[in-house]
C-alpha cells in the first residue's frame, strides 16, 4: 500500500459488462475483474455480481476490503450522486435503484459512492487526463450513444438533479427522427453509432440514389461496416459519417455559445474512425461558434485509455460529498 | 445615506439609450438620468455622455461622486468583466473598448465595474428578484434580440471569456436563415422580435397562402403589428408568433437537458405579448426536456421591472472581483 493513501476500487457498470479495478493511491492497477451485467436480471442480482467483482479484484491485488478507502461506481444512467441512487438507466432497465446503499451492504458496510459513468470519466480526465490544465471543460463521449459530463471550477458540475452534461439530447432537427428519450431530432439519433446505423438503414431501405450505389445493405449493418465503407471511399457511407460529425460539431458549437468553456474533451468509440468523423466535428464546431468564443475553445482527445471509467469512479471517493466534506 | 452602506450608481448602456440610476444601499431610487447613446459617435463621446448621466443622476439625488461606492455598468455586448472592457458590441459598433477604465477617468477615478447587460439583469434577479431562491438558473431576455445570463452556485457564471449565457445563438435549424453572428438558423432569427418581423416579411413577400389571407403587409411591419394581428385572430400572425415561441422553448429544453438548472427566468419585451407567445414556449420546454430534468425546472417571470438593468449594474459593485475579493 502506498504511503500517499489507501487503495480504492473503481467499478464501471455498463449495459453489457461490469468492470472492477483495484488501484493504489497513484492510480496504478493492482487487480481487476470483469463480469457480464445481465441487465434483464433483478438489480439486486446485478449488484451482487458487482460485489463479487470487487472482491475478486481485491483478492488478485492481495488486499482485504478493510484496507481500501472505498468503492466508486460509474453507472450507465442518471444517478443522484448525493445518495448514490440510479434514478433512470434505460440500458439497465433500472429506475430508483439505491445502488450505493445495496452495494455497501453487500460489501460489509464499505464506503460506496456512485455517479453517472460520464461524470466519472469527466472527473478522470479532469484530475489525470486531458482536462488537467482546464477549470471548465465539457467531456463528451460519442459511442453507441452520446453523453457527457461538465467540469466547472475544477469540480464536476452535476446540475440540480444530476443530469448536467447530457448533450446527446440537444435537438438538431426539430422534426427529425424519434429518439429513445421521447423527443425528436436529438443529436444522438444522427451522430451516435446507433444513430449512424439507423439513419443509414433508413436511406438504404428508401433506396436513395447514393444508397443504391453503395455496397452496404440494411441487413446486418453495423457502425463498423459504415465506417469501413466510408474509409474505402463509398460516397454514401462517407456522407452518413460526415453528416454525423457535422451534427455533433453543431451541438458542440451550441455548448460553446451558451457555456463558453475553455476546452472540450471528445472521447468514445467513434474517435477510432479518425478524420472522416473528427474533421467534420471540428469544422462545424469552429464555423458555428461565435467567433470570440469558438477561437477560445480547445478541442482535445482524451488522455486516458480504456480504464477511464474505473479510474474516474475510484476518484469519486476523493471528491467532496453533498455536504462539501 | 443608509447606514447599511454607501449609495451606488447603476448604468444601462443600450444601443439606443444610456440610463443611469443612483441607488441607496437598499436599492431605492435616489435619482436618475437618461440620454441617447448615439452609437455612431466615437466610444469616447458615448462614455463622456455616460459620465454626464452619472453626474446628473447624483446631483438630483443630492450626492457627490465621493459619497458613492462606485458605478456599475451593464453594456449591450460581450464584455470582459475582469477589466471592464467591451470586447464586441454589434449594436454599439464597439470592439475592445476599455469602458470601465475610460469612465473611471471621466469620473475623477471613481470605482467602475462593467459586465454585459444580460449578466447585470441576471444578477439583479438573483439577488432581489425571481431567482432569489435558486442557486442555479438561466436568465433569458427575449426582446429585439435574445440573450441571457447564467447564475450558478448563487454567482454569475461568465464562462472562460465572458460569453456564457448567450442562448440567442443556439442553432435550431442548421440550414436556416442567416444570422448577424455569421451562422445560420440561430434561435434569434426565429424567436426574437427582429426575427419574428424578418420571418413574417419573408412569408408575406413570398405570398405564402396563409400570408395572402393576412391583413399584414411587409412594408412597415413591426413586432407590435405582428403581435397585434395575432391577438386579433389573424391565423398567419398567430402562426408566426407560435413558431417563435416554440423555437425559444426548444432552446430552453436544450439548456435544461445539458445544464439541468433549477429554474429559468424569462424576461424581455416579448413577454408583453402574453400567452400567445408564452404558452408555446412553456409547452415546448416541457415536451422536449428529458422528463427527469424538465419536471424539475421552474419557468418564472422576472420580479423586477424596467430598472432591472440598472439595479443589476449597481449590484456588480458588491460582487467578488476577478481575484475573488
Amino acid at each position: 500500500m502506498s504511503e500517499a493513501g489507501p487503495p480504492t476500487v473503481g467499478v464501471d457498470l455498463g449495459g453489457t459488462n461490469i468492470r472492477a479495478v483495484a488501484f493504489d493511491a497513484e492510480m496504478n492497477v493492482l487487480g481487476r475483474e470483469e463480469a457480464p451485467t445481465r441487465a434483464q436480471e433483478e438489480p439486486e442480482s446485478v449488484i451482487s455480481r458487482m460485489a463479487d467483482c470487487v472482491r475478486t479484484a481485491l483478492e488478485s491485488a492481495g488486499l482485504e476490503l478493510t484496507e481500501i478507502a472505498g468503492v466508486g461506481v460509474g453507472a450507465a444512467g442518471l444517478t443522484d450522486w448525493r445518495s448514490g441512487t440510479v434514478l433512470l438507466a434505460a440500458n439497465l432497465g433500472w429506475r430508483d435503484v439505491p445502488l450505493a446503499e445495496v452495494l455497501s451492504r453487500e460489501l460489509d458496510g464499505a464506503r460506496v459512492r456512485a455517479d453517472k459513468d460520464t461524470n466519472a470519466a469527466a472527473l478522470a480526465e479532469a484530475r489525470l487526463g486531458a482536462g488537467r490544465s482546464f477549470g471548465h471543460f465539457l467531456y463528451v463521449t460519442a459511442g453507441t450513444g452520446i453523453g457527457g459530463g461538465i467540469v466547472l471550477n475544477d469540480a464536476l458540475y452535476r446540475g440540480s438533479t444530476g443530469g448536467a452534461g447530457d448533450i446527446g439530447h440537444v435537438v438538431v432537427d426539430p422534426d427529425g427522427p424519434p429518439c429513445g428519450c421521447g423527443d425528436r431530432g436529438c443529436v444522438e439519433v444522427f451522430a451516435s453509432g446507433r444513430g449512424i446505423v439507423d439513419r443509414s438503414k433508413e436511406a438504404l431501405v428508401a433506396g436513395e440514389p447514393e444508397a443504391e450505389a453503395s455496397p452496404l445493405t440494411a441487413e446486418g449493418l453495423t457502425t463498423e461496416s459504415v465506417f469501413g465503407a466510408a474509409a474505402e471511399g463509398d460516397a454514401f457511407a462517407a456522407g452518413m459519417v460526415r453528416r454525423a460529425g457535422e451534427m455533433l460539431g453543431l451541438v458542440l458549437a451550441d455548448y460553446v455559445n451558451v457555456n463558453n468553456p475553455e476546452a472540450i474533451v471528445l472521447g468514445g468509440g467513434l474517435r477510432r474512425a479518425g478524420d472522416i468523423y473528427l474533421e467534420p466535428v471540428e469544422r462545424e464546431l469552429r464555423r458555428r461558434s461565435l467567433p470570440a468564443l469558438g477561437e477560445a475553445v480547445n478541442l482535445l482527445a482524451p488522455d486516458l485509455g480504456e480504464d477511464v471509467g474505473m479510474i474516474g469512479a475510484a476518484l469519486l471517493l476523493a471528491e467532496p460529498d453533498a455536504e462539501g466534506n
